[in-house]
């Protein structure tokens, strides 16, 4: 896993999750690195970025809504939106936008 | 300033600038202070979220093309950029982005 994703041109997706933690652990670690692993298995999956300071910052890349869909609905994935939901975000924002273009060094 | 950016209902622009810093401060800070200031005064601003762990992820919102075009083209924001090329980043990507949905907690 590269800090900064090795995208391809685009266009390409990207899935922009910042999210606000309840305090403690309670398991969130273990999920996250697990999480990781089994989404860049998935099918479509071009990358992750991830940063957390007051707030967190995830950004994965895809190439196309099918498989974000399909991520979402991955099984392990789903009990980790529920455990989300119920002990580690007091806050959270997921928006799915479609990279139209980018540049860097 | 929140830590979640309160963006409006889709669809809306969002760039994600995601970094590598080098050694030192070199006015870095100072000078990251004064463009969140300057870009939240922007026509078409919608808010903007960061973090800093290993990399950095800062995500700014915006309502149209055009404004981001304008605020890449500010001077003091120009100023920053090269900067950014010169001194501060080992390496970056900036990512331009339609939000299509969104949701949340």
């Amino acid at each position: 896993m590269t800090l900064i994703a090795n995208t391809p041109t685009p266009p390409y997706y990207a899935v922009i999750f910042t999210s606000l933690r309840t305090e403690g652990d309670n398991g969130y670690s273990q999920m996250t690195e697990r999480l990781v692993e089994l989404a860049s298995k998935q099918t479509g999956f071009l990358g992750i970025e991830t940063a957390r300071e007051n707030v967190g910052i995830t950004v994965t890349y895809w190439s196309d809504l099918e498989s974000i869909k399909q991520w979402k609905e991955n099984s392990e994935h789903q009990e980790a939106q529920r455990l989300g939901h119920e002990k580690w975000y007091s806050s959270f924002k997921t928006r799915i936008s479609k990279v139209e273009s980018d540049y860097g060094i």
